[in-house]
C-alpha cells in the first residue's frame, strides 16, 4: 500500500490543490454539478471556524437567527443594483408540491432581500435599534467554473445583518466586524491579511462601501478572505425599514452586512500546505497530535507501556482553542496502532493529512524515557522527555510554537512577495513572474483600474486602511506624499492600492 | 403599554399556540409562503438542542459532514418507495445561471438519495465500516397547510446516516440513537416520550423499520418527536453501496438514518406552556433568570446596591447545560432595569417569554437581606437570602427543581391522559372527548389500522418497545396475554399499540 501521491506545487499548483483537498479527505466531488460534499475532516475545520467566530460575535452583542432559504423574485428585484449583480448566479425554484409556482423563488445567493421586509416589520422606534443578528447557513450561486471550497455552487457561510440609528454607528459596526475577522483569521488560522476598502467596481452589489481582508496564497494569488459592508440606507429605503427617532422623525435605518465562507478552508490549504500535503494550524486542527508506535518483536510490551503512558499524559494535556485568549481545551490526539500499516506509511499519511505534531514511541525511546516529536511545519525532530508530569506541557508548548511559526512563515512569504510598481508595465512584469501583491499609486478613476486589469490580469484588491500595518505601506505613503503618480494614467495619485491576480 | 394578550388555551388552542410563538418572539411569518423566520430566542433554543445532541453524537463516535442541498431527479427516483413517498412534497430547481437545466434538481426533502451514491464511492472494504456521519442542515418539504415549527415548508434538522457490516450492528445503532433522543428530550427538554416501532403504513418511505419517540401535547394530541430508521439494504442495493467482507464476498451495507427537527421547539411550547405564555425548561432556556428591580424614590441607591450584589452573585453562579451529567455553565441571566416599564409590566412580559425564574429586588428586600424569587412553573414566591456567598447555589437549586418539576408535571399529564380502549367505539369516544393516548390491542392488519383512523381520527403512533416503561403498558401486556382481541376486528391481538390524534 502506498500513500496517495500529491502532485508537487511547482509542477501544477491547481492539481496540487485538488490532490490535497481530496486525498486529505477535506471534500469530495458529488453527482451534483458544482456542489461538493464537505467530508468530516473538512467539516471539523468549519466547526472550529464556526466556534471561534460565533464566540466573538456573541461577545460583541450579536445573536443568531434563521431566515428562509427562498426569496420571492419580486423582493430580489427591489434593490436594482443588487438584483443585477446577483441574478445571473441565481438558482430558481419554479415547481413545488406538484405545481408550477405563480412566482419563481430564488434560492438565496445572500439574504439582504428577504431580511429587509422582515426587519421592516420588527423595527418601529429607535428603541428597537440596534438589531445585531447573524445567520449561519448555506447559500447558492450558480457558477460555470468551480473549484473546491474556493468557488462552489453551494457553500456554507455566516452572514451578519445589522441595523443602526446613525451612519456613524453603522460605520463603527462595519469596521468592528472586519477587525473580528482579521484577529480570528490571523490569530487562529495563522493567515496574515491586509484589511482594506474595495473600489467602487469591486464592492458588493447594493452596498454603500465594502471592506475586506485580503490574503496571499502560496502561488502568489490573492484571496478575499472576508467582507464587511456598510450598506448605507439603500436596502432600508426600498424595503421601508424605518424607525421613529427621538426627534419624532421617521427615518430609514443604516445597515451593515458581513460574512465569511467555507472558502477559508481553501485558504488554510493554500497558505500553509506544502508538497507533502496539508499543514493545519494547531488551534483549528481536528487532530493536533498523532502518536505512532514503532513496533518491536522483542519489546512489544515495552512499547505498549510507553504508548499507554503517552496516552495518559495527552489525556490530561490542554491547548488553546480557536478563541485566542479564550479557554484552553483538551489536546485532540489519535493513537495510530493499526497493525496493517508500517510506521513509515503512517508518517507519510499523517503528514499528508496535516496533523501538526507526530509523536513516535519506539523501544529505544521508551528505554531512554523519551519520545520523538516531529513537527509538521518544519520537519524538525526533537527528543522530549516522556515524563508524564511534563509531557503535556511540552506538547502544548510545541503546538503553540507551531501556531506562531505558521503565521510568521506566511507573513514573511506575503511581505517578500509584495512589491512596489510605478507603472502598469511593472505591474504586468510582476504578474507574469512571481506575482504576489503589488502596491501602486492610483488616481481613483475606474477606467484606470479596468485598464490595469485588462493589461495585467491584476485586480484592485483593496485600498489599505490607515492605522493598520500592511506590507510596504509606510514607504508607499511617503512616496504618495512626495507627489506620487497613478500607475496607469500618470495623473495625480489619490490612493495607494494593492493589486493582485486573485481567486 | 400593555403586555401582549395571549388567547387562553381553553378558548382556542391553535390561536394560543400561534400567540405564544409569535409574542414570545420565537418565530415570525415571512413573505415566503410556508416558510418562517426563527427569531433569536427560538434559534437559541435550537442552539441548545444542537449542542446537547451534537455532544452526545460525538461521544458515541459520530462525526459531522455536509452534503449537497440539491439532488438530481434521477437519484431521487432510484428507490421507488422513497421517491413515491417524497415526490409530492419536493421543490424543484429548474433554472440556474440564466439557463433551463437539462435535469431538474430536487431541493433535499431528506438526504438518503444524495448520500447513497457518495457512500458508494467511499466504501470498498469492511475496513471502511462503520460509517457514522451526521449532518445539521435545512430541508424543504412542500406543505399545503403549515403551522409554526410543527409543519413548515423549510425546516432545520439533523440527519444521521450510518453504514454497517451486519444487520445486527445496524439494528443496534438504530436503537442506540433512539435512546439518545429519548434521554435528551426527557432529561433536557423535560418532555416525557414513549419509544416505539412504527407500523408498516406509518414508517419512513424506503425504510426497513422505523422507530420513533412520541410525546403528548397539552391539548391531548400526540407529536412525533424524533425517528430512527433501520434502512436495511434498500438504499445500498439501488446505489451499489457494497463492501468486500472478510470472507472475500461483495455485500451491500446495512444502513440507518435518524433525525430530529425544529419541531421540538413546538413540542416545548405545547408541553410546558400555559395561559400566561411560554414556560422554558431551565437546561435549554436562553435566559434562565431575570432580575427585576422594584424602584423606590426614597431608596434608589439602596435598590441599585442590592441589584449590584445579586448581579455579582449570579455572575459567579453555575447551572447544568443541555447535557445531563455534562459540565455546568454560567447561569444565563438578564437584569431588566428599563425605566420606561413598570415592574408589573415586566413581570407579565417575562412570564410570557417563559423565563424560568424571576428575582425581584425592592427596598424592603434589600433592607431584610433578601430577594423575592418567583418560579415560572408554579408561580410560587419565596424569599431567599441575598447573601452573595449562598445566592448562586440557591438559584441553581431552584432551577434544578423547576427542571425536575416540569418533567414530572408533563409525565403526570401524559399518564393521566392515557387510557385503555377495547373497541373502536371506545377509541372514538376518547378522541371526541379529552383525547390523549389510547392503548389498544391490534391484530396487526393494515386494514384495521386504517379503519380505526377513518372512524376516530386517531393514528397508530407506535408499538411500544419491550423493556421501556410506558403508561399502562404492564397492565396492557397482562391483558393481551390473557387473550386480548383487536379493537377493530376482534381477531386475535398480536400487538399492543398506542393510538392518538397527532400533529
Amino acid at each position: 500500500m502506498f500513500v496517495k501521491v500529491i502532485t508537487p506545487r511547482g509542477q501544477d499548483y491547481s492539481q496540487w490543490y485538488v490532490d490535497v483537498v481530496t486525498k486529505a479527505e477535506l471534500m469530495d466531488y458529488t453527482p451534483v454539478k458544482g456542489c461538493m460534499v464537505i467530508r468530516p475532516t473538512g467539516y471539523a475545520l468549519w466547526e472550529a471556524i464556526h466556534d471561534g467566530l460565533d464566540t466573538r460575535f456573541k461577545a460583541t452583542g450579536h445573536v443568531n437567527a434563521y431566515f428562509p432559504l427562498f426569496i420571492p423574485q419580486e423582493y430580489l428585484r427591489r434593490e436594482a443594483e443588487h438584483f443585477e449583480g446577483f441574478t445571473p448566479q441565481v438558482a430558481w425554484v419554479t415547481r413545488g408540491g406538484g405545481e408550477e409556482l405563480a412566482e419563481p423563488l430564488a434560492v438565496r445567493p445572500t439574504s439582504e432581500a428577504i431580511i429587509g421586509p422582515i426587519y421592516a416589520k420588527w423595527i418601529q422606534s429607535y428603541r428597537d435599534l440596534p438589531i445585531l443578528i447573524n445567520q449561519w447557513c448555506n447559500v447558492v450561486r450558480w457558477e460555470k467554473a468551480t473549484r473546491p471550497f474556493l468557488r462552489t455552487t453551494e457553500f456554507l457561510w455566516q452572514e451578519g445583518h445589522t441595523c443602526h440609528r446613525t451612519e456613524a454607528e453603522a460605520q463603527e459596526e462595519t469596521l468592528k466586524m472586519l477587525e473580528i475577522y482579521r484577529e480570528f483569521i490571523e490569530g487562529s488560522l495563522a493567515i496574515p491579511v491586509i484589511p482594506g476598502l474595495k473600489s467602487e467596481s469591486e464592492k458588493f452589489a447594493g452596498a454603500h462601501r465594502t471592506y475586506c481582508i485580503e490574503a496571499l496564497m502560496s502561488d502568489g494569488r490573492a484571496l478575499q478572505a472576508g467582507t464587511s459592508h456598510h450598506l448605507g440606507q439603500h436596502f432600508a429605503k426600498v424595503f421601508d425599514i424605518n424607525f421613529l427617532d427621538q426627534d419624532g422623525q421617521l427615518k430609514p435605518v443604516w445597515q451593515t452586512s458581513w460574512g465569511v465562507t467555507t472558502r477559508l478552508i481553501g485558504a488554510i490549504v493554500m497558505v500553509h500546505g506544502d508538497d507533502r500535503g496539508l499543514v493545519l494550524p494547531p488551534r483549528v486542527a481536528p487532530t493536533q497530535v498523532v502518536v505512532v508506535p514503532i513496533p518491536s518483536d522483542t519489546d512489544a510490551e515495552l512499547v505498549a507501556g510507553g504508548v499507554g503512558s503517552v496516552r495518559g499524559a495527552l489525556e490530561r494535556a490542554v491547548y488553546e482553542g480557536p478563541v485566542v485568549g479564550g479557554p484552553a481545551g483538551p489536546v485532540r490526539f489519535k493513537v495510530d496502532d493499526r497493525a496493517e500499516y508500517t510506521p513509515g506509511w503512517k508518517f507519510n499519511d499523517w503528514e499528508m493529512r496535516g496533523v501538526p505534531l507526530r509523536l513516535e514511541v519506539g523501544p529505544r525511546d521508551v528505554k531512554a524515557g523519551q519520545v520523538m516529536a516531529v513537527r509538521r511545519d518544519t520537519g524538525v525532530k526533537v527528543k522530549v522527555s516522556a515524563d508524564p508530569s511534563t509531557l503535556g506541557t511540552t506538547i502544548s508548548d510545541i503546538l503553540a510554537s507551531i501556531q506562531g511559526n505558521l503565521y510568521e512563515k506566511a507573513r514573511r512569504f506575503r511581505d517578500e512577495n509584495t512589491h512596489f510598481a510605478g507603472s502598469v508595465e511593472e505591474i504586468g512584469q510582476i504578474m507574469e513572474g512571481e506575482r504576489g501583491f503589488v502596491l501602486a499609486a492610483w488616481c481613483g478613476k475606474a477606467e484606470c483600474e479596468r485598464e490595469i486589469k485588462d493589461k495585467t490580469g491584476a485586480t484592485l484588491r483593496c485600498l489599505p486602511l490607515p492605522g493598520h500595518p500592511a506590507p510596504l505601506l509606510n514607504e508607499g505613503q511617503a512616496r504618495i506624499e512626495s507627489g506620487g503618480r497613478c500607475a496607469l494614467c500618470g495623473g495625480q495619485a489619490r490612493h495607494l492600492a494593492y493589486f493582485a491576480r486573485a481567486y
